[in-house]
């Protein structure tokens, strides 16, 4: 196969994966390496003294939710003297958004490729506020932490009782209704309630915890940002360690750096400075209060979703302040630039119909210096002020030069 | 004031109208001058002899369910020597899809305008398949009835429990998710079981109700269809009785004629005979077997939403057989040259979140010739089949030309 074959198999991969969210499990139970002052971040591997403020304070937030430190100074402590071992969520077939922290006690979603049989898993959407995505980690934060372990992981656990949730289908349906998946899942996040509710209401859940799960569920317009970004990664896993492909099967950031991995080269990180997003502000806030950026989420775009279906989501363009529904359009058609072909299955009604750009490839994006458009929601840069804003942000071009170099050396490059 | 000032206050009434979920009731509660044989149809006034075969079914099918009549041919014999009593439901503040038949032991949305305190009422949405709108009317039918009368009314008022849900506020929300609220209610009705779900699993309902009730709205993309109805009769009230308006206050089919009505001209209904949809067919079915056009669903088209708002829609323009996403953009531009404004609360964001048309004027639609477009179910002719299509269908320009000439003979034309 030469590498534009080796590209059409990654594309023919990734749109014929079928992702499901098939079970709720605890981290230590798939993941039996996960030790106590183990934690996986988002974006490529990072040492604590490089990273940021909230990723720092997430980390020290996990700590504290493992029952290893008592308290954020003891935490903070104990992983700067070398006593907490880093990873990235990637590295174990995992995502999270913003910092991205895993531990051992947190419940995961487990979505299904049914097309490969292969597992990924995602943390659970937290909510909005204060939350430790964002960096927060005070007892309150500890708190609702334990009571998605405690409460709502074992009730979606028995919602599900291993009636697979078709994650295609819903966003399919959902890029049908504005949502792009990664700044806008409120048509996802309510045809997940819809799906799962006959199964809660029918799992014999006591009914005081019942009621706190729907109106978590129902209250929470990115409960399913997760979900996407754990059906993305299964998709983009799909189309890795193809012979030849320069497609793009991961793009992450931890708030210091920006990490591609390509098909043909494996495991391999392809890292650049991250940039810092631009976009619209909360009331009170701006361009100045914005963490670099951050997360595992633009795991959706390496699939064709977020920005890259901008056009889907004219609702959203507003919202990351990139023009009017027109402009939404243009970046879509953009995106088509850089990929291999269109998805048959994830549609733009708006674009008649015409499917999400899939398959990223690193050659494209280097020849025309095209960059993916990724949306993203903004952290501020102090630990625990949460979510100020919402924007656009690119990759670094370095990265995926970068990559082609290494593609160069390989040969895999025509 | 001068026609158009009062159509101006016409306008301002339909987009001031806030319509809000405030109870579920009995027809019986709610009218008490319905007696056991007295029915509610959809569209204008009608004899039994001139009816429809499904109107005509459903009519036996709602005689059975009110235990009047022990079978069909019992039914119809009653019906057929005027001993059942027949009224629009509009006449009482009431809207229906399709055959649109209320009795006294059905129950109804209750649709109360926080703006002027008006209350309204549609049946509940009965799902898909062998139903008593389209005249269906066998045991199943009537047991199906039962139900939603015995179990899911009851259901649904203990979640409501005086916490009125906001159906404007759904649907704005529904627009920006690809719903014209007419034939694509996917997104409302996700946003509707999002809302309600939280007040049903705190209800105390009996766990086997509960999940047959959950299950229900969840398996039924249609479920807000009569809510949207109940919502839109809510807000075209809000414009009825204007001295001078030449508004339209309704557009409603009963299977045979056609009817509107005007602001200024009060309850007179302007008819001609109905058309009939044309559209895309399911499979086995085509033209020939479509009933002429019928249901008070038009009266979302009334209020702008529906084929009026067809640019919301790109997959109802495919569903309907109406052509591309652009021509959908087009049909909704059209539309707002027969519109006095548009809604500064319901608005498109494809078009850069313009407003639907809003405020059907009379005098605008036989000067232009532009009909307002409605998107429409399409009934088998032969009671009992069910919908086999789906399409748009205009009503007769005969209508706003009587209409017209009797704003003429009023004075109230310029």
């Amino acid at each position: 196969m030469n590498t534009d074959q080796s590209n059409q198999e990654a594309y023919r991969r990734i749109t014929e994966s079928q992702p499901v969210l098939s079970d709720i499990k605890y981290a230590r139970e798939v993941f039996p390496s996960l030790g106590p002052r183990h934690l996986l971040h988002a974006g490529p591997p990072i040492e604590w003294e490089k990273m940021c403020g909230p990723l720092q304070a997430a980390i020290a937030g996990a700590l504290i939710f493992e029952e290893e430190a008592a308290d954020e100074k003891e935490a903070r402590a104990m992983a700067a003297n070398g006593r907490v071992k880093f990873a990235p969520c990637h590295s174990m077939g995992a995502v999270g958004p913003m910092t991205g922290i895993i531990s051992r006690n947190m419940p995961l979603f487990e979505v299904l490729c049914r097309t490969s049989g292969r597992r990924v898993y995602s943390t659970i959407n937290e909510g909005l506020g204060k939350v430790m995505r964002f960096g927060a980690n005070d007892s309150e934060v500890i708190r609702h932490q334990k009571w998605l372990a405690g409460v709502l992981a074992p009730a979606l656990k028995k919602a599900l009782h291993h009636r697979p949730i078709d994650l295609r289908q819903i966003m399919a349906q959902a890029l049908a209704m504005g949502d792009e998946m990664h700044q806008r899942n409120v048509a996802a996040s309510s045809l997940f309630l819809r799906s799962i509710a006959p199964g809660l209401v029918g799992a014999a859940i006591e009914p005081d915890n019942l009621a706190g799960v729907v109106d978590f569920i129902a209250g929470n317009e990115q409960f399913f940002l997760n979900l996407a970004m754990a059906a993305s990664k299964v998709m983009a896993d799909a189309a890795a360690d193809i012979p030849g492909s320069t497609v793009v099967t991961a793009m992450a950031r931890n708030g210091t750096n920006f990490g591609i991995k390509v098909s043909c080269l494996g495991d391999r990180w392809f890292t650049a400075p991250v940039e810092t997003p631009e976009g619209l502000f909360f009331p009170g806030y701006s361009q100045e209060d914005a963490n670099p950026d951050m997360g595992d989420s633009s795991i959706t775009e390496t699939v064709g979703l977020g920005g890259v279906a901008m056009a889907a989501s004219p609702a959203v363009v507003a919202f990351v302040g990139a023009g009017k529904a027109r402009d939404a359009e243009a970046i879509t058609f953009e995106m088509m630039e850089i990929a291999v072909g269109q998805s048959p299955h994830l549609r733009i009604p708006s674009l008649d119909f015409a499917g999400v750009p899939t398959g990223i490839d690193v050659r494209r994006v280097v020849e025309t210096g095209i960059l993916p458009v990724i949306n993203t929601g903004i952290a501020h840069h102090k630990p625990g002020v949460g979510q100020v804003g919402a924007g656009v942000v690119h990759p670094p071009m370095a990265c995926f030069v970068a990559a082609l170099e290494a593609l160069v050396e390989r040969g895999a490059s025509q």
